[in-house]
């Protein structure tokens, strides 16, 4: 067994080597020296320094899988291989994330200036955003041509980005935070967004790439995978959007501005549904204004519709059908339920 | 034989297909409609209204390879695969081309606004970007999916992608718009960045994926198909900085502007490598200001310096060694030296 610290810090040391070789990539090339610095600055100011959850879910879906006790039973290269996989999603999540900060104007990020708001990049971050998805094609490259499922690693995170970005465009044009139209929200299209935007890159895409390093590729069983992970994903959204309105600064590390912000929530979208035509036009007139009043008015709406109750019977449903789910896997190619099990005991429940 | 129109118009009206069928993809996620709406807008706006010379160019490569006398004489369905080629380089430049003009503040595209400066787009145009590139391995995948060369396809989208950001990262940090220092320029950086930012993309992609296409795939071959169309597509760039410089409007259709946008052009590196201490203090204090009086001291510069005898040197140079290199071409597996000729005949002695 091995502590949680030494499991990511033994993902985490893997990086700078996958950087060294990123570089060597460029170094080839011959490109000059401070845009290789540039580069390397890119990548190590915005792919680790966050919680890592999803690159190290890739490492621990793979060791339950292939029956290990402990991710220290994988051989070095071994390990090697799943930790790219690994790093590849952290890598996507990188270009996500530098994209989504100039989009949303956001300051900070990971307690640090967003990289479009360093000294010297601006704009510039756009084509960094670029070279990061580029690195997670040269490391599958590097690590997995010759593989019979190269083309399944390529196709899938193909597959994964689009759907990422269909998510990110609708959230963009149903919530932009300088214009306020509830009208345009649906709880129908919040779980669209957050399915897209949020489930198949941090629920499913570790999942499978796990599977298809373990040999365990079957359509029916990342089908299996899928039908739990991606209501999962929507699950651990939702659990985010009633934390950021209900969870106390201490639970969520942070102050929630959800609402000042017209965020696509979980909760204004709940309350649309419920809404009294009064209680429709206190929200048309006071949501997404940066206004700490107008968010006191929206916020008394969602505690005397009793939204946290309405949360905690989602909750309860949607947990105890997944679980139900999980108990009939059918494990008969070599898929487990252990691995469902394992997420959904990160997610059910969790106050942070 | 067909009229240059025809040939242009007949692969411009594949395009809406295309469309329709990037639209299904949305339309089979159940994508809302304003989104589906958003993305063709994107697609339309973007891709098409250039001159379209690299997705024609892979058109034109392919039926010189396959001994077609005509664009005509291809299939209908043989002609759909390789105009899916041309048009994923045009996805792949609009991708490109969105996010420079973002990184660049540039106004306007191809004689309209560009698209981040249309109403509503904004920063949500980096998103936008990003879905037109995912929108190739769409293609790609629809089309060539179970072809033996569909992985070469792409990696080579990958490899070039990856290629042309690393020169517009190179170019971005050496010529920052506001921030003037000669002391990063050289020739030698020059032809670094002309060649990863251009070069790759718009000169060798199109043959090597006409070449794939008519199972000319022997590395030699695309080794050779390299080797002359690299140089050619450092000359097609050196050849636009130098009509920048000393281009008529008339000719150039706009006034040059390289010297006000401190643009690491190859004029100004021919200047930096030949002056005196007296003309690099002039060029030093007056090069990449916006102001047209500093300009014309720049320019005075230029033409005391004969850059456009230096230019002709270079370009009979440059011609006489393609030449030479194209005769040269090993024909034995079924490459072509003629497709390398169209292509030189394109650029050589062009005057706009």
């Amino acid at each position: 067994m091995s502590s949680k610290e030494e499991v990511r810090g033994k993902f985490v040391d893997e990086f700078p080597e996958l950087v060294e070789e990123l570089k060597d990539v460029l170094r080839k090339y011959g490109m000059p020296a401070e845009a290789i610095t540039w580069f390397e600055k890119n990548l190590n100011y915005n792919t680790p320094g966050g919680k890592l959850n999803r690159g190290l879910s890739v490492v621990d879906t793979y060791a339950i899988l292939k029956n290990y006790k402990s991710v220290n039973d994988l051989s070095k290269d071994e390990y090697r291989k799943v930790a790219v996989l690994g790093w590849c999603i952290e890598l996507l999540q990188a270009y996500f994330l530098v994209a989504d900060d100039m989009m949303d104007k956001s300051i900070t990020r990971r307690g640090q200036p967003c990289w479009y708001k360093v000294k010297d990049v601006g704009e510039i971050a756009i084509n960094d955003a670029f070279m990061l998805e580029a690195a997670i094609y040269e490391l599958l490259k590097k690590y997995f041509k010759g593989q019979s499922y190269y083309i399944d690693l390529i196709e899938l995170f193909h597959e994964v980005t689009f759907q990422t970005e269909m998510g990110q465009l609708l959230d963009l044009i149903t919530a932009p935070e300088d214009k306020v139209d509830l009208s345009k929200f649906s709880l129908a299209k919040h779980s669209f967004i957050v399915i897209f935007k949020t489930a198949y890159y941090s629920f499913y895409l570790p999942v499978a790439l796990a599977m298809y390093m373990a040999g365990i590729t079957d359509a029916k069983d990342l089908k299996q995978a899928q039908d739990v992970l991606i209501p999962l994903g929507e699950y651990f959204q939702i659990q985010d959007d009633y934390l950021d309105c209900f969870g106390t600064p201490e639970q969520i590390g942070k102050i929630g501005t959800d609402i000042q912000d017209n965020k696509c929530s979980w909760i204004i979208n709940k309350a649309l549904e419920l809404a009294t035509p009064e209680q429709r036009k206190v929200l048309d007139e006071n949501y997404g204004r940066k206004d700490s009043v107008m968010e006191a008015r929206c916020k008394k709406i969602f505690v005397d519709m009793k939204l946290d109750e309405h949360y905690h019977e989602y909750e309860e449903k949607v947990a105890t059908e997944l679980k139900a789910k999980i108990a009939k896997i059918d494990e008969s190619r070599g898929f487990k339920g252990e691995v469902l099990t394992a997420f959904l005991n990160k997610v059910y429940k969790r106050s942070k």
